[in-house]
């Protein structure tokens, strides 16, 4: 049995990244693989009640080290019950966001250090990090926007002020320009269909 | 001002702890001490939720992986929103379970590697223990009785087997021996007034 692929999806708010990865979906089973699409924070029952806790409420109402600790416990959930399964059984992953975006969001958003977080990330799942990121790249005025006009109650990150945002922005190209072997960086300021072409090369 | 003082509670399910946080509140306000008394996993708004999380529902739902770090979550926020700015402004804090019961239940009981439960600590609370902790010890079919007699929901630890809580009331000797000069073992098998006199006479 040959081990199932893990691609995870990593950007700020309202990049597109859902969208493409049901379409990168769609393209891979017309090619015969077997596929799920899952998502971070979530993918399994306990995960989504602690991604309720992090994605809705008050801005301030968990520090940066206790978001980055509840983001660990719902990964390490859904790594030990969902994607881990899955790759074993040659079924390929699909994952909106990853540990990447807890080093973006809590390291370079929040200001934690990312030493702490790489650290932390590899005390409970050691060496789990995906064959292929993509990162989706967009002025976060621009996502924030798009992100705020089609949800309703999870938007505690959205209401950070815009300079978190921009920081995480610097912090997925950081991250892309360190791991380039593993990162395809995405001008997500394009069509849907552009995007989806892009990803496919990438792919192949 | 002088700083308050830090004291936990430890020991398996049903040993009587609470009850003595009480007594040793009384007891410390009438020598005229600020007192709050607090409890883990719990303690704030945040934290109590991650207690619902922890304590109901069905055995297998977490592992031991993830129970610390969402343990160690409700911690973070319980500290920096209770326990310190209470200790900095010169109030003595009674907690009733705190880093020892992750060493304890998921060190020992669930069989994860003791030193990744210190260093995941250090790395969230660098340098914080209590001043002062009391063990209690019982025998635990008799504390797992107890608990099981009084409480509705909260009973996921309780089920688990007893081999669990042996292990655990193993772990907390240790710790007493590993720790004596912050830990005062109680044996919990007495009654209430004889407990609490020892509590007291540890404490002056």
């Amino acid at each position: 049995m040959t081990r199932g692929k893990f691609i995870t999806f990593e950007g700020g708010e309202g990049t597109g990244k859902s969208t493409q990865c049901q379409l990168l979906a769609e393209y891979l089973r017309l090619k015969g693989r077997d596929v799920i699409i899952t998502r971070e924070p979530g993918g399994t029952d306990g995960a989504e009640l602690i991604r309720a806790l992090l994605v809705s409420g008050d801005v301030n109402r968990w520090s940066g080290v206790t978001e980055a600790l509840l983001l660990n416990a719902a990964r390490v959930d859904h790594w030990e019950k969902v994607i881990s399964p899955a790759l074993a059984t040659g079924t390929w992953v699909i994952c909106d966001r990853f540990a990447d975006s807890t080093i973006a969001y809590q390291g370079y958003g929040r200001g934690l250090d990312v030493t702490f977080l790489k650290n932390l990330h590899e005390s409970v799942l050691p060496n789990v990090w995906p064959d292929l990121t993509y990162i989706f790249d967009l002025d976060p005025k621009i996502g924030i926007a798009r992100a705020l006009s089609r949800r309703t109650s999870e938007v505690r990150f959205e209401k950070l002020e815009i300079d978190f945002h921009n920081r995480m922005r610097t912090g997925y190209l950081d991250i892309a320009k360190t791991f380039p072997e593993r990162c395809r960086l995405i001008d997500a300021n394009q069509d849907i269909e552009t995007v989806h072409r892009q990803i496919v090369r990438e792919l192949d």
